[in-house]
């Protein structure tokens, strides 16, 4: 009888849940964090048997958004509630500090604890008065989360946990997003709708979204968030924005973010309050500490300033003939007592100089070691502007007293926006671990940035990332992928990016093999298809201007030779490509020797770097045995290949994830396909006109002429919705 | 043995939709088509055993998607998967015409189908070959999704379905909603992110939110959408635009939407391709019937054009000497062929007129008569511009031999933007009824738009609405209230306010009395709240210029006198209103005798319209024995105390509906009622310098001076991202 009523209890609640809750559909909202139930059944049995209960003897708001994620993230992937205990009983979970967890204390753990640092945590199995636990440690309640969400991909990735016993820590101190977020919620280079930060409802409504925002950035381990674009509108500083914002900071505190804002050099002048913002003026100084102070009444935990100084139009200390040492020093001053930083910003680059290559080195390498302590240089990992592929910036080599941080882009301003596909883990990848035999072999981007090689002290790496108003936070699903590439690199920069793609892939669509091997595999291609249909061999910035978006190489005339195509690809009837000799600009006697004589020799220089460096005819013979003119061909041809072959790959999976995502992919993959032939047949036709040599036989025909497509380039509506170019083009 | 299996398995089917199925919070998303399972368990089991199964015997896209819609709704609401047959079993449902279903044809309904029109339907309950039965059935599929969803409403809101027998059809032709989404997706008074239309990804793309756009419109029965700006970019009428238009219109189609675009009159020239846009030019005629043909190449069912011409800045025909009939009628004769219509604005009105009140009337009183049929006149409501109240638009008694339909504001430009809660139900309703005597009583505007009054042939009704990619909508959860009022007015202008009230709450939050008689009470008060504590008594217009936000009373002296508030309220130490009678613009003549007598005499004006009639004595006496001024101040206190009580009443009802949306409107009535003391303060302080007279005891006192208003005006943020006006402020 009472089994009866419980099955019929059962046949309701099953009914109820099946239809009751609307199935949400995978709209992509959740990213990493889907928690679904694993699919390996026997495996699942396994993790269900580890975590019967869960342990947290304390509370704290961070210790209680952890357990709150252990708990969603055990629910769902064990597909069965997690017990919250009050005490170890069997297969119990424990997470905590010695400080705040008695069982913690008693397990021995200060030694392998003192090897993680504030934010590292220790994972393990093991046993405690007779029973078989698992632990979650760290020195710090952040640590503890940053474990918990460890712990969660394992089992989200479908890791075997015999033997569970690791510690982790990070490498980098300054793990940052930066958000060229606009005040009126226009997102600079943004693609995915509007800023999050929804300031006509802040502060007096905090969105959900919000918290997630906290709790995706927190899972990689992301620990501060510039909330506002580089080009600063000066009324962030306002009291009435840093009332707005102080709510967003309460809400991103439990999860270890910390809050920095850009600001405009010269908010001094622009509020009003006084007529210069020179930065040995003692009022300015003052005028900034008052200011500062009030940041940190509003937040007290804040972060720091982001500046772009003396850049693209932007104010800074050159305006009143200060440096910017001097200009980064005084901001650093009025953030000392409170303990903030200054991320000072090294992409500057002079309208009158020969190769804008050398402005960043030349205006900064003189000023090593006179910065402040508490300034971190924030330098972009090329010397141009985030293209598909550069050499590193001879910054990094060049810095020995000055502390630096990397600045990575996540958004895809030149990866064909929210609309290709382009993984950047391997962008990431390549550039920390360039050696730059700074200090012999082994001097790897990565190991600078971590202090190992010249022994600095502030470390970090910054990312400006897009997400936006957009459901899936990202415009197109996998922009997420480099994102998440990019934290976990920033925890620590030796994950490769095949294994952060896995790692995403597994936890953002399915576990199954027959998915994750060929994405994975398409993925890892996904940006040099991006470098080949648009810039192979070394060639850069051929994008129709302003936009950045589809190509326009004989862009020319313009005000500033420096924003035309054609300043920097150079091509002319004898050749193509930018001499950074010493015959040319000598911009390669930055780097270190032993690569300055790699990259000035057109014979050692690795092929795609080629043209970065040197203007080589047209019949010079590539290590494939083709002309360089055959083999620009190849590659631009290669490109569109590698795009369609993504298109074939995804039509083969529409059975293994979702409808939704599904659809999306392959729409946006069409988009992407039409786009790198528009790439190739611009560059190839254009080019030709120079070189006058055929395109060789086996290569699909262009289907329109030169004329067509430079029409194109100025008719064409760009998937970004405000940009002017955009909107002042006449379309037909 | 095999119950106990069934046991197990229930077990585990139970953990795994608990469990795996992330339950979707309740963000809005759904908006009042939710389908939660009825929480009547008796009227559940009821609706349950009327609902064994589905019956439809053919198919095409329309049928189609009213088949999933029932299945989804029935799923949902039963809480038990609804069976698909293939013949009359028991208790099945049958939906269709008598042409595509046996079943129905063979049901003798001929004739109460004859009653309901191309887009009616019949729904009841009744017997077929000994079996019960419920029947869905129209003449045409829209019909039928027409009737699905008036169905899925009654079972929504626990309707009763004994003795099942109605039958219904809308009473207007064209139910349009208008965007006002400009192509770079800024939604000019929208306030809820960014347009919908995501140009950037279509036509390749078609986001779900396109399906769900259609379906929300469709269960209201509205059939028209004017998807661009009525500040209309010439671009949208480009080869490129109208692929992506096409796009949206397949996706639109099986909901039987039609797609309209605002079209810009100087479009010929704004293309390049003529030198005028006179009208009258054969040239211009043939460029638009050609531009005609290919927008119908794209778009075979297209609808027609939206026209703003000669307002507020936009061209029109008398930039050529023509009038706005000619304009009007050379787009019609474009369209005529392809079934086309003009909607043609009546909103205009020139810098240089005594008042502004008379512009619409005096220019288009003299083309009554001139407009060819496919013309539609589309009048705002009032004579001015979506004021929390207006009386209404003498055109709609003046026009007897012209097309006219309504344009009704849901998004709340005037009303708070997407901050303030003001359910604007009672503003159509009271509009909508309306007597204006212009054949005797019962010349309502409702029934003049219905045809009944002028025996004109063409009828519709359309509202500015603001879906954007704000994941609910429109922002506040309570502006969805306004759009479902819309529609529910616009199938049928005879339904009251606090009906669409109580249905959209019913289906948008809960069944539960408690939950329902409160807000219900509140929603019917909101509006009027709104009027009182910005303009009551007949006060229109009082905001700051530009965004129409906040107050400024005060503005003055700029250039074009009719966009400041000292030119609609005329205060002065002798008193305050517009003067309309005879004595003064003589607007009031626009009226029927009727009217034009009960408006023109100070003692037979209703008090609500009495300032926007009478200039009148800061102590004339008011009905309630107060003079003029006191009651002035007690209405705008009367709005603030409003607001409170919605304050009060929302806070009891936190367990009543989901944390998600209650914190939001709990949220955004804080922000309400800061402002609402912001508006009575600012008006209150800013009178009071030319009344001379003090606040009544009893009130509370304004916490600040004039002076801090007139401050705060120009330096507070609005809650709007893109205004200008709110990007140029200066914030302290």
């Amino acid at each position: 009888m009472r089994r009866l009523f419980l099955y019929k209890l059962c046949i309701f609640l099953t009914y109820f849940f099946i239809f009751s809750v609307p199935v949400r559909a995978e709209d992509g909202y959740d990213l990493w964090l889907r928690y679904q139930p694993v699919a390996d059944l026997k495996l699942r049995k396994e993790y269900q048997q580890q975590f019967e209960s869960l342990l947290v003897e304390s509370n704290s708001p961070t210790l209680n958004v952890a357990a709150a994620e252990v708990q969603r993230g055990l629910n769902g992937l064990l597909a069965k509630p997690i017990a919250v205990s009050k005490k170890i009983t069997r297969n119990t979970l424990v997470i905590g500090t010695p400080v705040n967890s008695s069982v913690i204390a008693s397990l021995g753990l200060s030694e392998r604890l003192a090897n993680v640092g504030s934010e590292g945590y220790l994972i393990e199995k093991t046993r405690f008065k007779n029973r078989t636990l698992t632990v979650i440690a760290g020195n710090s309640d952040l640590g503890v989360l940053y474990g918990s969400f460890h712990l969660l991909r394992l089992l989200q990735t479908q890791q075997s946990l015999d033997n569970l016993f690791l510690s982790s820590a990070p490498k980098l101190q300054h793990r940052v997003i930066n958000h060229w977020d606009n005040l009126n919620r226009v997102v600079e280079r943004g693609y995915a709708g509007l800023s999050l930060w929804d300031w006509g409802t802040l502060p007096d409504y905090k969105s959900q979204r919000y918290v997630d925002y906290a709790r995706i950035n927190a899972s990689l381990g992301i620990n501060g968030a510039v909330i506002n674009n580089v080009n600063a509108d000066p009324r962030v500083l306002s009291d009435q924005f840093l009332q707005k914002i102080a709510a967003l900071a309460d809400v991103f505190r439990p999860y270890g973010i910390k809050v920095y804002l850009s600001i405009n050099y010269n908010s001094p002048r622009l509020f009003g309050d006084l007529e210069t913002g020179d930065p040995l003026d003692p009022g300015v100084a003052t005028w900034w500490q008052e200011r500062t102070k009030k940041v940190y009444d509003y937040i007290p935990d804040f972060g720091g300033y982001l500046v772009k100084a003396n850049s693209e139009g932007q104010p800074g200390p050159q305006d009143y003939q200060r440096d910017h040492a001097d200009g980064a020093n005084m901001l650093a001053a009025a953030l000392q007592p409170f303990g903030g930083v200054v991320f000072w910003r090294a992409f500057v680059y002079q309208p009158d100089i020969g190769d804008r290559f050398r402005g960043s080195y030349d205006e900064f390498k003189p000023l090593d070691g006179k910065f402040a302590d508490n300034v971190i240089l924030q330098v972009k990992n090329g010397p141009i502007d985030f293209q598909p592929r550069e050499p590193y910036s001879a910054l990094f080599s060049a810095m020995e007293k000055t502390n630096m941080m990397m600045e990575f882009q996540v958004t895809q301003e030149y990866f064909g926006f929210a609309t290709h596909l382009a993984y950047q883990g391997t962008l990431f990848e390549e550039s920390l671990r360039t050696d730059t035999f700074a200090k012999g072999k082994g001097s790897t981007i990565g190991n600078i940035l971590e202090g190992k090689v010249f022994n600095t002290k502030r470390t970090g790496m910054a990312a400006v990332v897009n997400p936006g108003t957009d459901r899936n936070w990202t415009g197109h699903p996998f922009v997420q992928s480099s994102w998440y590439a990019f934290g976990r690199m920033a925890w620590d920069h030796s994950i490769t990016a095949a294994t952060a793609a896995d790692e995403w892939l597994r936890m953002t669509f399915t576990n199954d093999k027959k998915f994750i091997d060929p994405v994975k595999q398409f993925m890892l291609y996904s940006r040099e298809a991006g470098v080949n249909y648009r810039s192979p061999l070394g060639l850069t910035h051929l994008y129709s201007q302003g936009d950045h978006y589809g190509p326009a190489p004989w862009t020319a005339n313009l005000e500033r030779p420096d924003w035309t195509a054609v300043y920097y690809h150079r091509a002319s009837q004898e050749g193509i490509g930018f001499n950074r000799t010493h015959s040319g600009s000598n911009a390669v006697a930055q780097y270190p020797e032993f690569l300055a004589k790699q990259y000035g020799d057109i014979n050692t220089v690795p092929e795609d770097l080629m043209l970065w460096f040197h203007h080589a005819p047209w019949d010079h013979k590539m290590r494939s045995g083709r002309s360089l003119w055959n083999e620009l061909v190849h590659k631009y041809y290669e490109g569109v290949e590698q795009v369609r072959n993504m298109q074939r790959e995804w039509d083969g999976l529409e059975s293994l994830i979702d409808a939704e995502r599904y659809a999306q992919v392959k729409a946006l993959l069409k988009v992407q396909e039409r786009d790198a032939v528009i790439w190739r047949d611009s560059c190839v036709l254009y080019f030709q006109t120079l070189s006058g040599q055929p395109i060789p036989l086996g290569y699909e025909k262009p289907k329109y002429d030169l004329a067509y497509y430079k029409t194109l380039a100025r008719t064409r509506y760009v998937p970004e919705p405000w940009h002017p170019a955009s909107a002042s083009r006449v379309l037909k």
